[in-house]
């Protein structure tokens, strides 16, 4: 049985990833999941783990880190109660020698003992505090993937991991550009405010009508394109590092977490304790 | 030559890491590097590492992580130009097997190469902010250390490191300590607001005037009690791992870095790109 977009959207968190973990739902999770925290994900054997963690550190803008999983351990059980990083994510896209070799629904039979999963926030999360100031995201009212990028801007390099940083472009109506960056910069778990704003090309993007991922978007001369880091950075970098194997998801099609997306940590049980230990404060 | 107090605050952050190094001065950092932060630093053989720095991730409180080294790499070139993790902090404590072996002014002699630094935000940060709105922190105006006490809030596990938070405790005007909260906030890269406010013996802590850290304080009728999550619980969480070689700083003599204190990202070669391009927006 199919779920459609549409049903889904009114569900809660972890019945969205019911029907996605049960196949019901394969698609993109642009406008789900409203309020809590969506997430791009990397799983790599553990021997690149600490180097792939220091990358993330290095870069929190592309990469900010809200999960990492035990090793062999696939519960990420920090961001949700029940969350399983080898079935709950719509769609996976395997890398061996850098190369993409599958795209495929789950990793049951990939997932091995010395596998780490992280998860890092998404612009998904700023989208719905966009669209709720009244600034039109068009790519989610048009049920599409965002347009995605590669730059110049080099990325903070970590043993194998380096590169060139990759962008999400948004139109903006440029007089609310100033609020575009004041509200995403509350997000920094999701990559805060934008990397750049105006002339694609002081980034070395040659055209925006033809992204490097996700689907291109109309370019009206009232707006004024603005660009996010983006959690597709690190797809970029694994292809560089070329390692054995890669695990990522499929980009547009994120995790969804139990992580309110205005939390100060992204931690389900400390935000457990700090709610109950602040509720003291009014 | 000995530098004092006095002399080292009206300092830039590189002379002061100077007076540091070349053994000028030894004591805390409490008050210094105004406008910066200031970091607690753990540092473990690498077989340690991945699971120190999950460790970091999911107790971002306590453990706010602002710098990595690469194996073996003493430069932290994330967090200054010049940072040498083995002499640019005043103190020293060295644990072998869990217990607090030697107490020392640098480690040049016992940094190897597979040691991995860790450098955590710090409360110092925060404090310039309440000072500068007018609350008073005592023990920056009189010339000692924060009081920190174990409690009973749980961390959240990785691998070998378990234990409970350890807090700093400020007394804070009551009519202010809204005031306190909000403005430590907004330094997440700093323990961000309080884990609790109020009566001590809600989260075991016997005895205010008895701290297991630091100096006490005096405690006034007219003030009420708030605690910070502490960049030495990872100290106490060592105790409990029992690593062969662990290596700290000293509480209270923190490493001061070269990333400003409200920086969005604390690595300093991406704030240079995002000010060129953030500078487009005005």
């Amino acid at each position: 049985m199919r779920t459609s977009y549409r049903t889904l959207r009114e569900s809660e968190t972890g019945a969205q990833r019911a029907a996605i973990r049960q196949g019901e739902y394969a698609s993109h999770t642009a406008g789900l999941a409203k309020g809590f925290l969506q997430a791009n994900v990397v799983i790599t054997p553990v021997e690149y783990a600490l180097d792939f963690m220091r990358f993330c550190q290095r870069n929190p803008k592309p990469c900010p880190l809200i999960g990492v999983s035990d090793t062999g351990n696939p519960k990420m059980f920090t961001l949700g109660a029940d969350i399983d990083i080898r079935t709950d994510i719509p769609a996976y896209n395997i890398y061996r020698d850098g190369e993409l070799t599958d795209t495929v629904g789950d990793i049951v039979g990939v997932w091995r003992n010395d596998l780490v999963a992280f998860a890092l926030g998404c612009s998904f999360t700023f989208e719905h505090a966009l669209f709720d100031a009244g600034i039109d995201v068009w790519h989610i009212s048009n049920d599409s993937t965002v347009p995605m990028f590669r730059t110049d801007i080099p990325v903070v390099p970590a043993g194998p991991f380096h590169g060139d940083m990759v962008v999400s472009m948004r139109m903006i109506p440029t007089e609310r550009v100033d609020e575009a960056v004041a509200i995403s910069g509350r997000f920094p778990l999701a990559h805060g405010s934008p990397i750049h704003v105006g002339d694609p090309s002081a980034i070395s993007i040659a055209d925006l009508a033809n992204p490097d991922w996700g689907d291109p978007a109309p370019l009206p001369a009232t707006h004024t394109p603005v660009f996010w880091a983006c959690g597709v950075t690190p797809q970029a970098v694994i292809r560089n590092a070329k390692l054995p194997l890669c695990i990522t998801h499929k980009p547009g099609h994120m995790l969804i977490t139990d992580v309110p997306d205005d939390a100060e940590v992204p931690v389900v049980s400390q935000l457990f304790h700090l709610s109950i230990n602040q509720g003291e404060l009014t």
